[in-house]
Formats: structure tokens, C-alpha cells, sequence
């Protein structure tokens, strides 16, 4: 796991335990694939704001979407400095004692300030690419946004380059001296996993759930 | 799903699709405790930071540890407006039009400034605490924290007062002229959801599987 690619920026460098962060940018890619929530963090009068937002990844930008009512949005618009974390969870690890249980994950924290996406085509792109992200196959089949509903979305994109992936994996780390405890030790997985779909009360006709809602899988995801 | 109670102050009322929000303390309560992971947010000499940390719910405070080696428990520790933020992602919303796709979801936002927890007793309780958030029922099998590693963890508790949920529940919400569309809509439902425990490969002796990492499920999940 060790990464050839040093931290891109001082305030990207992971500090606490280094030798779980990584800088490639394949790493910084499959997590963000992977996820679904951002949690988007800036600066207002009232001080840190964090609010969880979908995403999406257009190459080395990543891509964030809202009303143009929303006052998030348009802070990050006006160019506001950003911070923005994606966390996977993998599993919580059961130690011996108290002080060694830890969790499984993998994370990206993105530093940096947005641009609004501004040409209605480019912004057509980032919205199909959002559905695209959420739900990889549906894009074909919904109404693409009116040129209203386009206007009425901000779209930001923020690019990748002072990212990092901060991870754990593997079993429990104890101290030598715990290990004779009779106490269970190890990791329970934890994945997102999707239910049966819930077509909406007012589906017309008998459209079939697409294979892409039956059987939906994130990107990444681990196998069954 | 109106909420009796007004917002605390003004940065906690939420602002966008005012309908979503709560302020009553048992919603919030109940997000928490199904939650395992925080994005703690707050202000540093670059800019807004966020970071994912596991926390507990004590009464009416959220309890944050870390190392005291952690810049951003040292930041939380003298009193910087900090911004935590804690996310359940319950489904995503397929609506005919690519406009209307969402997510269901419920989400905590707090607001406010934390004290460091300084008496040893209290940090142990607090430890204790931590734990069984992560894993309930775990508390008792495992070794207590020694003075040592009390000493070496910074606890941090943050009064819930300037707290708000937002959620969104419910099927996707098309316009009218889209619902004789053939497109497929609803919801897909989506849970965190638990593996078989992995034993960790330096355990000894026969120690059994608990039942609490053999049928892992968190406070509030919905049932299979």
C-alpha cells in the first residue's frame, strides 16, 4: 500500500499516522467512484459549515450540484475555499481493549477552491454525469433538464489536485500483553448494500425495474 | 413528520426546503445513535477542514476522542466553532426526469464549541462510551484503558443545543408532464449492512464469535 506520490500540497499531507495516506490519483479516483456523499465543508460569517451533498467525477474534477438558492453553493461559487470528504466505511475492528478499537475506511479530503460550471452544454454534461454517478446506467432513460431546470442548478467543479486518501485496513493491532485475553478479536465487515426497489405510487404502464435498479451495485463495490 | 419545535438559533435553522428540517431532540438523538461516523469540520490557517471521526452520544452531548497529537482535536480543545455533521444515507430516488433525482436521506447538523474532557473518570466513562457506540455491547468483554492511554487521548464533548435533522423520505416527486413517461421510478432502499466477523489471525484459544459481532446491527436499523 505504500504510495509512490508525495503529498501534492503541505495542507494535503496526512500528519497523523502518514504511513495511511496516499496520494496517487488512482486511489483518490476509486474512492470518490465509489462513494455517494460528499460532505462539503466551508467558511460563513457563523463559522465551519458541513453539509452533505451527491457528487459526481468528471476526470481530475470532481463535480457538486444544487440549487442556485443554496447558500453553500453559492459561496463555493464566489470562489470560497473548499474542503471536501468522502468516507467509505469497511469495517469496525473489535481489539482486546478499548483503546485499540478502531474502523475500517478509506477517505478523500479535497482542498481547493470551485468553478461554476457556466455553459448550459457543459452543465447538461455534469448534471447526466451526476445521474450517471448515483445510479451508473440510468442516465439513458430519464427526460434530460429543460434549459429551466438547468438554469435553476449551480454546478461547481473542483479540481482533484490537492487530494488525499487516508485508510485503515486489516485486523486489529493489540498489545503484546493483551493477546492471552479470552476476548474475541477482529473486524466486522460493513458494506452499503441495496434493497428490493420500491417503484413509485404513481408508475404508469408496467415499466419493468431496469436491471441497473434490481441489481445495483456501487462501482468498487465488493463482491457478495 | 412537522416538527413542534423551533429552530435553536439562527445558523441551525435550515434554510433550504425549510419542510426537511427538525428540531426536536429525539430526531436528533436517533440519527446519532444509528450513526457511526462524523465529519467534523472547523476553520484552520488553510481554510475549512473536515475530517471523518467515530463519536458517541452522551445524554446531550456528542463525544469526540482522538489522539492529543491530532491537530484537529487540538483545535476542537481550545474552543474553535466547530461544525459536525453526521449522515444516514437511506435510499436513492429514480425520478423520470433527471432533475428530480435525490436521495433519501437523514442528517444531523451541530453547531457549537466543545470542552476537553479533563477528568481521568469522566474521559474513562467517555471511552466506555465510544465503544459501545461503535459496537453496543462490546464494553464489557474488553480491557479497560490504562492511565497511560487515557493520557493519551483527548476527549472532547460538544453540547447538542444547535442541533437540526434534515431528511428526505419518500418516493421520487416528478412533474405531471413526465409521469406518462415509460421510464421506470422509485426508490432504491439502501442500508449499512454487516459481513461474517473476520477473526484477527493472532487470535488464541477457542474465544467464540459474540453475538454482537455475529448478528452486528446498529440501534434503529431497519429490519431485513
Amino acid at each position: 500500500m505504500d504510495s509512490p506520490s508525495p503529498a501534492p500540497s503541505a495542507r494535503t499531507a496526512v500528519r497523523r499516522q502518514p504511513d495511511r495516506g496516499h496520494y496517487d490519483r488512482e486511489q483518490v479516483h476509486a474512492v470518490l467512484d465509489e462513494g455517494l456523499v460528499a460532505h462539503v465543508g466551508l467558511v460563513t460569517d457563523h463559522g465551519p459549515v458541513v453539509i452533505p451533498m451527491l457528487y459526481g467525477r468528471a476526470g481530475s474534477r470532481l463535480l457538486l450540484h444544487g440549487s442556485t438558492a443554496s447558500r453553500l453553493m453559492r459561496g463555493g461559487a464566489k470562489g470560497l475555499d473548499l474542503c471536501v470528504t468522502v468516507t467509505l466505511v469497511d469495517g469496525l475492528v473489535l481489539a482486546r481493549s478499548a483503546f485499540h478499537h478502531s474502523m475500517n475506511y478509506r477517505s478523500v479530503v479535497v482542498f481547493g477552491r470551485a468553478t461554476p460550471v457556466t455553459d448550459l452544454d457543459e452543465r447538461r454534461a455534469a448534471l447526466d454525469l451526476l445521474v450517471d454517478h448515483i445510479v451508473p446506467g440510468r442516465g439513458p432513460d430519464v427526460r434530460p433538464p429543460s434549459e429551466k431546470e438547468l438554469r435553476a442548478t449551480l454546478v461547481l467543479a473542483l479540481p482533484l489536485d490537492e487530494s488525499s486518501v487516508k485508510m485503515r485496513t486489516g485486523p486489529p493491532i493489540d498489545e503484546e500483553e493483551d493477546l492471552d485475553r479470552p476476548t474475541w478479536a477482529g473486524v466486522v465487515p460493513l458494506a452499503t448494500v441495496p434493497g428490493a426497489p420500491l417503484p413509485a405510487p404513481d408508475l404508469r404502464g408496467d415499466a419493468e425495474v431496469p436491471a441497473y435498479a434490481a441489481r445495483y451495485r456501487r462501482p468498487g463495490l465488493r463482491p457478495e
